[in-house]
């Protein structure tokens, strides 16, 4: 049920002790989110545990906290009275962390997501925030938590990376005003933008050669698409993990509006990247496919499909989307 | 002679007609600097031109204000009893604009380059601000001008192009902070990192792949370096403007120290960026070969070389210098 942070604060309150769960395929902002929340319930004295059932990519672990985050299986026997969700629209993206709720709904769940159903006991969602790690850091601030510089940056990370280091619309004076303050308590931004974003591999840069390949423009500059297929990354020793990043070259096309990303991964399952620069809502897309996310990042993935089919119909849709919202910008 | 921020606000209040002077080979906080300085005088009532004795590249002319930055040809004539040199160490970096001052010297000079020079009657820099821009928002703030969205936005642009877009160590809380304060007042960082950042071309990215295929790393992955032919930017159809960035990719590689590109243009003539993660300082190597820059980012050039010749002293260098810094830390 939708209630406010106010009451989400008196639930913590309550709590001793805490089951924080991310959700699969963790972003920066999921791992951040309940790495912080972690720090966070441990200052105000409570026994607290994290848990995502996916692996951490690698990198982040160099953030504070984020090592501590544990997986299912580690967490079987844990008791807690209080089960908090981070960045998750909907209870299928916490993935088998469901175990551990028992039959029972999460008693807090904290989200950005539009596409947010309110699954847990008292949930928050609220999508002007442009990171959950910004809603925790709220929190923290309300409840009067003290931070140190590691609390700091586990915080940050989050708000950097769902806001693209500070690039997408969804940053307001707010994220720039919580990034001061996270820094100001000693936040390394360099160091996270290092983290997150200097480890590339050179077989990736190879892969990224192969889907410049393969890309197409068009409706007069743009739509912008490639593909990733599964032939292609075993070819280069890669997994999906390794196309991070790549929708995001896409739309740094000059002109692009709408970029797509298809990888198939593993064969057969073909998983979808949407995004927009200036105006066209590309969750609209996702959601015809059964997916979710942002007006200008979204996402879908489907199983059992042939990959040449799957971007025929992507495709077109994304056409007849695109042309929408250029006869309302016409229209204005 | 170094004075401080009051000082120049003072002689500020005494103008009434004012030149505003940018560097050449003019960069995002330059450009900034100078519409800034054009607007927030303006407000102030103050009659006034900026100047840069370069081309402005094109893409920047969509942040308000910018446009109406003027060359030295067309302010021959024009008449000021204040001048105001930004983001320049020296004189030599005005170029021709330096003709405008008639062999007096700027009345104003705002810098923040560690190797300033101070040759202006009012001297302030100091390099502990990330942007020059910073310290002109610093000033409109002490003035108690008055912001719109427009002088906002072109005032950000210069802080988030000097602190790569709020990732480099330069980046403090009062970073963000005035971000945060010039959002408030109406600048989009979206608008201003759509502007700056996605223009690439379907060409850079093939030229990119070749670049690519170029790449080798070496000495237990610390050194990276790849080149770029006079050959392969004329089959790709660029020129050595569709190599910027380039380098720091190079640099993003997991384990990478010391990054190199070779950039043949025109014919026989070789361009070198260097860039470094952590610890070696880069600017030791282009000193070697004529050229010169900062620790983490460098460069130089020779005319009358072949192409390869040159890469294998230059390599041979760098193997050296990563070598003596390795040795270094080893003892520490």
């Amino acid at each position: 049920m939708l209630k406010t942070l106010d009451d989400v604060i008196e639930r913590i309150k309550a709590a001793k002790r805490v089951l924080v769960i991310g959700h699969i395929k963790p972003d920066g902002d999921a791992i951040s989110s309940v790495a912080t929340m972690m720090g966070i319930l441990r200052k105000m004295g409570k026994v607290v545990e994290g848990c995502i059932d996916d692996e951490i990519p690698w990198f982040y672990k160099s953030i504070p906290g984020v090592s501590e985050i544990k997986n299912v299986e580690q967490l079987r026997s844990y008791e807690y009275d209080t089960s908090i969700t981070v960045d998750a629209s909907e209870i299928s993206r916490i993935g088998a962390s469901v175990e551990l709720l028992k039959d029972k709904k999460p008693d807090i769940t904290l989200d950005h997501h539009k596409t947010n159903v309110g699954f847990g006991e008292i949930d928050f969602y609220d999508h002007r925030y442009a990171a959950v790690a910004e809603i925790v850091y709220e929190m923290a601030k309300k409840m009067g938590v003290e931070y140190d510089p590691d609390l700091a940056e586990v915080n940050l990370l989050g708000i950097a990376t769902d806001t693209g280091f500070f690039k997408y619309s969804n940053v307001d004076a707010k994220v720039f005003r919580y990034a001061s303050e996270l820094v100001e308590n000693g936040a390394n931004i360099q160091h996270i933008a290092s983290v997150v974003l200097e480890h590339r591999t050179i077989k990736e840069f190879k892969l990224f050669s192969a889907m410049i390949d393969t890309l197409k423009v068009e409706e007069n500059g743009k739509l912008a698409w490639a593909y990733v297929s599964a032939e292609m990354l075993k070819s280069h020793n890669c997994t999906d993990e390794d196309v991070r990043g790549f929708v995001g070259e896409l739309r740094s096309i000059y002109g692009v509006e709408v970029a797509i990303l298809f990888t198939e991964w593993p064969e057969k399952q073909v998983n979808i990247s949407f995004r927009s620069k200036d105006y066209v809502d590309v969750s609209e897309i996702a959601v015809e496919f059964g997916g979710g996310g942002h007006a200008r990042a979204s996402g879908c993935s489907r199983k059992n499909v042939d990959l040449s089919e799957m971007m025929k119909s992507v495709i077109e849709k994304s056409r007849d989307v695109l042309k929408k919202y250029e006869a309302i910008s016409n229209l204005s």
